[in-house]
């Protein structure tokens, strides 16, 4: 558990007054954690830049009826533990499939893994979606 | 199951030589597949812009320590139906949560829903990873 | 000229040391300046979103040996007057130019543009540099 | 110069036209010339990963109104030579002003000059446009 402190920001009224704005709009109701959430998302950022131990989520769309593909798919995940933690599967529709594997590790180690993933045929698209462990990002 | 045709590419030689040695260090062995990739992802970007259906995850990390937010964000997810596809839940550590929603609709409406949980007090980064529902982009 | 005020945001303790650490290693003497850039970029990005009016500038990496390419360019801005306000050639070397085109209007205009310009034959990158009339963003 | 070559990419022919029409849409007469940039966009975002020489843009919005910030950003960018090429200023209105310097140099001390600049009050937005010297990018 942290301590909780204060600190005050300076500002023009009218900038206030356009942020309170913005931030009920996209659902906040509470100013500090507005200002919270752009610390912590700055803080993320260089986490990944650093080369620290993060985590993420890689998306990959693909055609489940690629010959040999979620074989090829589950291989590489297998090989990939301890950087993998788990996979969900989402049947699209009679064809098209959506999986996210959750991963830890350093941000080379996932990006190259994302990388192997999403460079493979059959695979349509893959994103790494950039989080933290949360162990520091209070 | 759609028709494969073929187009050339006139380029210069030296420009296909450095564009060789990027895929293959991306794990790519086959330079079409690399091309139709970097297809796939300005066409899905388009889908987003046009508010056509598509599909994406939301990532949440959160600590669930804080009194009432497992509730609310279950409470929102099940009033989010048919957006939402399904949850994944990882433990990250004794009070680190990562949780992926599978999501499927049209961008503003997913824009929004990834935009409500983010808010959450508790909810220390989310983040929308964008991609397809696989119809069009084959 | 606008008023200033002040507001107070309650954190913890360890996340506002990890965000000193940060700012200070980004150049910033001043907490409040670290978080009203950060107020002012999400504002701005809202600009953008909301089609109105902003400014930017737009980059082009392109090849002056190319015929009828620079002819073709001065064409085009001329024609986007009062979207673009002015241009700034460099050398970069006997083959390769930089152009900045300074531009205001919709996002939607400058985007227009933007595209038109980057899909010449002889212009091998163009960017978009986003930013606001500052009209708003005090 | 370089010499020109041909290769040809296999592709499902749906997809093919959604990529013409996408392309048309964006200004392009040419399939090869917007295949081209794609390549080239990649290629430019590893020159910046890989620490090269590399060119950009650094704008930004500022009030020339705050005292000492227009000989502090003067002073910043002559000792900041042989980075810094030129700068160009625009007069957006009685207050604001927009500025362009161009840059050439790693990728690391550029984005370390846009931090400088970017973290000076009075300075309301800054951003770094990312392209290439095109000695390699052909």
């Amino acid at each position: 558990m942290s301590d909780i402190t204060r600190f005050s920001v300076s500002i023009e009224s009218e900038l206030l007054d356009l942020f309170d704005r913005l931030i009920t709009s996209r659902g906040y109701t509470n100013r500090s954690e507005a200002i919270r959430d752009a610390i912590r998302r700055q803080l993320i950022s260089r986490e990944w830049e650093d080369g620290e131990e993060v985590a993420g989520v890689i998306t990959l769309l693909y055609d489940h009826h690629r010959p040999g593909l979620s074989e090829e798919l589950t291989e590489i995940q297998h090989h990939a533990i301890p950087s993998v933690i788990s996979t969900t599967h989402i049947h699209l529709d009679a064809q098209n499939c959506l999986e996210f594997i959750a991963v830890r590790g350093s941000g080379g180690t996932i990006e190259a893994l994302a990388d192997r993933l999403k460079s493979l045929r059959g695979v349509k698209h893959g994103e790494l979606a950039a989080t933290s462990t949360g162990k520091k990002i209070i």
